[in-house]
């Protein structure tokens, strides 16, 4: 018996003929039938195969069955499969490259459950008020705001932020010291650059992060320590015995993924650090909304605005697309940042500034974030419940703020537990990839799992596809 | 007589005590008061001085005493005088930073009047509907539209420039081969890059264009090249003579600021050269929908869609501030560009690229365009008309497309012109600053009149104010 199967162009672009029938079932036939088109070239390296589920409701056959041929074939090399970038026909040694695509498309092609770290509920996002706001922005603009305008950004969401920053997280703003940026990364590019041009060549780094923070610091010239981190978070004391360090980039009110604030003798060794030597601190407060047992940690901006680089977004409080974030600088490194931006083209469009400014004005933003919150700690605490309910054995820590926890595993299990839920269309992942390489601190096996990402209705799913995969 | 002058903090930001009865008259007092303000530090080197018109109003003198004031300042080296920048208390060596903060700030402090080169009108930015296009783009649009999404740009947005590119330029362009950017300098940022990287280390421009373009390339570690200019337009044909060069940058549709199109042997030439040599054409379609005597010239990139990297932006046919571009590349170059573009976070906010989506494919994008053609060439028939009357003996050329014309001056006055036109509070641009450093024509005294900035209510003022300034 001879089936064809086609695919949209979308996930897979060619009809793969398949001999269901052959001798060593199904899944041999699937698996000769991939193969060929590998190596005949309809299928390239780097095209992403449909979900298991997918192509086993096309085929009319069980979900293991394609499973099985996928994972048989990622063992052969003729597969990659990462999580969160599902499965895909193999390239050579382009690992980091395409950690950070997937990064940038989690959602192009959503798994059937992603509790990946790091993404807002997209479906919460506040489609009527943001239009209400831009209507009266738009209304109320003046004609010059169509125009190119200051490399800094719009003065009135400079304005707006300002405030909010410095009711809201603590931080010591202005807007002549606020710079509009699309996100961190852009803002952390800027920064590298500034910090290069002053010849600082190495920043510390926590021993967990993102590597593709870290990429931007190295393709920027520079090179990255990692400070060890303790019980208790990041050792920031050790930061004196760096010689050379001119700058550290922490992320203090939620270690990420870790999960802990960073402690106030900490905060202040950072600080006194940075004092001492001229050294910058870049604090990432990437989540710092989202607390939700006690009082939101104040950034440490506020101690020293002359030392620390503030970065902020609206990445998880309303959404990445929008792709607007700023920085709050020293007063030394407003004109030299804003010129880098501004030489580059680099501006955020107007109009999504100018209507952030009147949702932050106007209260909107506020009200969002706390109803945000609210949503978040449902989240979080039927996570909790469950995971203590199904997998007591199990330590889960860094609960206090945020859109993931930190699950530890036994030791050994990390890489199976993260390929099982691959396997079974829930996007996960461990603690490991967040490991700086030159940390000295032995891998830990952990789950960090984010809460933020499913809607509403995906979200009991995900649990229970959860529960599934644990040890 | 002492009397104090005092200006907002957003001009000046201090206090001068200027003696207007003293020895010398006023303008010795206020040439005083000015330089003791700067040497005291007061006011700062860059700062922007109020111009004469607002200065002589808060002093209650006359506007050719403040004039005056300014341009001995000037001469004396206390402050400098750039057209469209205005006054400024002089600094050191910064001329190119200068230059380029200044085209990004042309409405931050509006001259009276201003005809640079380069802008639309923003007061005809068309509110209502963009609202409009907002509110539908908004309520469609999946969740996952509110994240990262793909580095190409939305793909709603893609699919309605491949249309409209394709019927209203004669662009080859599929979705596919399209990547969103946020204006001409980051597209072209993206592509110097990835000529970087395939080692190509010249790029040939055109004898006329715009200085901060050359630096994107410069810095990008291409050498700039300068292709001569004769009545006809510029010398394709002379890429065959430059070894080494591995792409041209060309505004066929309307030479910037010469206003010549690029004619059809003259575009055979570079498409021979780009296919003989494995070139790449760069192609600034920088104002291709203004054309107002006859059919648009159709875009080069149609003839070979695969040595032609096309770009465009709303810019001109919309407002600069929205941050909106698009290329479109060959084949072999989208996946590159795409990921440079990814990997720096560089991402256009999706709100905006779903309306304009929205905009294009409802119509409303062709209308804009119909209802901006007929206002610019009124403007531009009302300014030929009035050089025939007020300035006869000057030839005027440029006129059939685009945003500005060329207006030809008595050898050797140009800089006088162009000075007297800033005294009156006039921004105006000479031909000589668009001049490649490495060309070889000599250079041509020239205004370069833009009439798409004025809104309507100013444009009959700068009309009267030019005139006045011709020789």
């Amino acid at each position: 018996m001879v089936r064809s199967w086609a695919t949209s162009t979308e996930t897979l672009g060619v009809d793969l003929h398949i001999d269901l029938g052959g001798a060593g079932g199904l899944r041999a036939g699937l698996m000769g039938a991939l193969r060929d088109a590998v190596r005949s070239g309809r299928l390239t390296p780097g095209t992403r195969l449909p979900s298991s589920r997918t192509l086993a409701a096309d085929l009319g056959v069980a979900r293991n069955t394609v499973a099985d041929a996928y994972a048989e074939l990622v063992a052969e090399g003729w597969l990659t499969a990462r999580q969160g970038s599902g499965t895909r026909v193999a390239r050579r040694a382009e690992a980091r490259q395409d950690r950070s695509h997937t990064r940038r498309l989690p959602t192009r092609r959503t798994p059937t459950y992603n509790l990946l770290a790091g993404s807002p509920d997209l479906a919460a996002f506040p489609r009527a008020e943001w239009l209400k706001a831009a209507r009266r922005a738009l209304t109320a603009a003046p004609h010059e705001a169509f125009g190119l305008g200051d490399p800094r950004g719009r003065i009135e969401l400079r304005t707006a932020l300002a405030d909010y920053l410095a009711r809201a997280r603590g931080v010591y703003a202005s807007p002549e010291r606020i710079v509009v940026c699309s996100g961190f990364v852009h803002g952390l590019m800027l920064m590298s650059r500034a910090l290069r041009a002053r010849r600082v060549r190495e920043v510390a780094v926590e021993a967990y992060g993102l590597d593709f923070h870290w990429k931007v610091l190295t393709e920027a010239g520079l090179r990255t320590a990692a400070l060890p981190l303790d019980e208790l978070g990041t050792r920031t004391r050790e930061l004196g015995e760096r010689r050379g360090v001119g700058a550290v980039l922490l992320t203090p009110a939620h270690q990420f993924p870790i999960g802990l604030p960073l402690l106030p003798d900490r905060r202040a060794a950072a600080v006194d650090w940075a004092r001492t030597t001229g050294g910058l601190i870049l604090e990432d407060d990437y989540d710092g909304e989202f607390r939700y047992d006690r009082q939101p940690v104040g950034a440490l901006q506020g101690l020293d605005p002359e030392h620390v680089v503030y970065f902020g977004t609206v990445s998880k409080s309303l959404a990445p697309g929008l792709r607007l974030g700023w920085m709050v600088l020293p007063e030394h490194l407003v004109g030299e940042v804003a010129e880098g931006k501004g030489a580059a083209d680099w501006s955020c469009g107007a109009l999504d500034q100018l209507t952030l400014a009147e949702f932050i004005s106007s209260g909107a933003y506020d009200r969002h974030v706390r109803g945000m919150r609210l949503h978040y700690r449902r989240r979080r605490d039927q996570l909790v419940t469950a995971l203590a309910e199904h997998a007591p054995h199990l330590h889960v820590s860094g609960v206090a703020a945020g859109l993931h926890v930190l699950l530890e595993l036994p030791p050994g299990t990390e890489r199976s537990v993260v390929q099982g839920a691959t396997w079974q269309g829930l996007a996960l992942e461990g603690l490991s990839r967040y490991h700086h390489p030159a940390a000295r601190e032995p891998r830990r096996d952990a789950l960090v799992i984010g809460y933020g990402t499913p809607s509403d209705s995906e979200w009991a799913g995900a649990l229970e596809a959860l529960m599934r995969v644990l040890p």
